[in-house]
């Protein structure tokens, strides 16, 4: 079911295309030291060999534009560079190899330190990220909504809109038109509103994510709530998961969301049913096993050709439940046995294990 | 932000209204043999007092409706029986006290074998569940509109739809109104498709739920993706997470959805700051302590009367970020030191141990 995308002008964010027809990419930020090239080399490596395409990275000071040239200049990604409270370290970071800045409107807002920013960017051919969140989104410009009588969350959304706005038209003057936007808040309902209204009024491609979005589990959760509810929507060019967890599981959430969202393709996709009462096998951890599998097969650089892979506990539903798949395994009734099934067709019934093995076999088949 | 939630007629599962101003409730499927009611009962208590409205179990044969008269007897929640193949087992079922019984119209399609089910649910003024799903959507139907130009996964959501359409209506000639529906696909964007489509045409409650959805992670982020941006339309009614994991997984996370979508108080919502370069502790470990302590305080009965819990590495951030938190915690610059706030107030800055300690006996203060 392809999604419908708004229309959003193309940047480029050194080779990787952003908006447009361009695929949706998928973000991370490195949570080494930037003054520290070295392990910031390492996990950028780390995180491109996942399906990472642009990488960001913390920018204070001197000794972090100092770190930021060695990791431009070696890193196989792009690298943004991420500033908060000063805005000269922009400017270093420009001229340290920055493919793009991300600005944040809450912290940057005078345009005296907005133009240098703006004028090395425009010099060296790079977009800038406005980075608004509900963290750093003035509480004088929301309580000013709310004595008008707007609802609190309205007026958030009303002032992260118009925050990102007011600093896409200071940049738009100083002849800077290269600009993605984020306009993330730790709410989810307040998130999704933001970036429909902005979406509707401007053709800025939009970063999207929802911030401080929490722990592993819960974080993961409202992420693909709030992104998958505006990828669905057809709104979204590039996303990072912000999760209180390793960079890597921001990543593989990213490419799992673009993939639950048929945005970008799984390859292969696991299917698996539900557990009930029905189910005489250890079907969580079959599931899990066959996860690993495919993932063993991917990490030793082969593809696996096949479309999908269907793993189910009903013996009687099985076959007919994954009649779309290519490749499929079921528990039997007593839960002693597996049946195999390709395309449809049952391969075979077999004792658990060394189904398990013939379904490897089978699975390696599939490969090049 | 409040959901504008789609006007549907309300109906009731046992004492739980579905539908119309309902909260949306959460569901999930037993895994142990309905024929065991022991084993059913104990999973269910447990189900239940983690959150669970509605409980589902498979019914296929008498000794499970056997089974299903001790379980409804004694269930804490109500019992919603699953038939798949014998539309008998239905009217059994209903006998037995089930609180509503799920039918599967790409199996039980005949009006005569459904004319039973639905005269024994009206003579017990129990519901019924219309749940339609790819697997078992007649592949005829999908040919045909595919031989009519129609692209596959449009051929699937109008089979979807047209099945459920057809199984309501050959209900409601029968004199039965208490109806709720589900569309599940295994494709996120085919199940949001199908669920608006339906949505559009009727005003009956929507059971939400992607189908298969498959491995614990990769099933969390597609289940969340699909109903999250249901629920954030407006659509849904109640709700089940399919994971190929055990119950409890499906409930906890189910409630995480609602929460993320803010049609249910996470009380504490906790929120944290994803890692980055700027931070020098070990956020994610902090996090991680910070989720489990909650958890454990709320699992000894107690009530935290706190809003929203802020766990920040950025030093400087921090307090800023978590201005709305009424209770937080963020590491230092150094990694030696955490700070803790109140109110968005800095209470002391501690070492990372001893804060911990002060940040737990905070927390028990505003605990009844």
């Amino acid at each position: 079911m392809p999604i419908r995308r708004r229309k959003s002008r193309k940047i480029f964010v050194g080779r990787v295309p952003v908006g447009g027809d361009a695929p949706v990419s998928v973000q991370s930020m490195t949570d080494t030291p930037t003054r520290d090239p070295e392990s910031t080399l390492a996990q950028i490596e780390r995180l491109a060999a996942l399906g990472c395409d642009i990488i960001r990275a913390a920018v204070d000071n001197e000794r972090d534009i100092a770190g930021l040239k060695t990791i431009c200049a070696a890193s196989p990604v792009p690298v943004v560079a991420d500033i908060q409270f000063d805005a000269s370290a922009a400017v270093g970071a420009i001229e340290a190899g920055a493919a793009a800045v991300r600005l944040n409107p809450g912290l940057v807002r005078d345009a005296r330190q907005l133009r240098p920013v703006a004028e090395a960017a425009k010099a060296h051919g790079i977009p800038i990220r406005v980075g608004v969140n509900s963290g750093s989104v003035g509480t004088e410009a929301v309580k000013k909504k709310m004595a008008q009588g707007m609802p609190h969350d309205d007026a958030l959304v009303s002032a992260l809109v118009e925050a990102a706005l007011r600093q896409c038209d200071q940049l738009e003057k100083t002849g800077v038109s290269a600009i993605k936007v984020a306009l993330k808040s730790s709410s989810v309902p307040v998130t999704a509103a933001a970036y429909r209204e902005f979406a509707r009024r401007t053709d800025y491609p939009l970063h999207l994510g929802v911030t401080e979005a929490g722990t592993r589990k819960r974080g993961v959760i409202k992420s693909a709530c709030g992104i998958g509810a505006l990828l669905l929507e057809g709104i979204g060019d590039t996303l990072r998961v912000s999760l209180t967890a390793p960079p890597e599981e921001e990543i593989l959430t990213g490419l799992a969301i673009l993939e639950s969202c048929g945005l970008r393709e799984a390859a292969p996709e696991i299917v698996s049913c539900p557990t009930c009462g029905r189910t005489e096998i250890d079907l969580p951890g079959l599931a899990d096993r066959v996860e690993k599998l495919v993932q063993e097969i991917k990490n030793s650089g082969k593809r696996i050709n096949l479309r999908r892979i269907a793993v189910m506990g009903c013996p009687v539903n099985g076959p007919g439940e994954a009649k779309d798949a290519d490749l499929g395994i079921a528990g039997s009734r007593s839960g002693e046995q597996v049946l195999l099934f390709r395309a449809g067709k049952v391969l075979g019934a077999y004792p658990a294990n060394a189904g398990f093995e013939v379904f490897r076999q089978e699975l390696l088949k599939s490969c090049e």
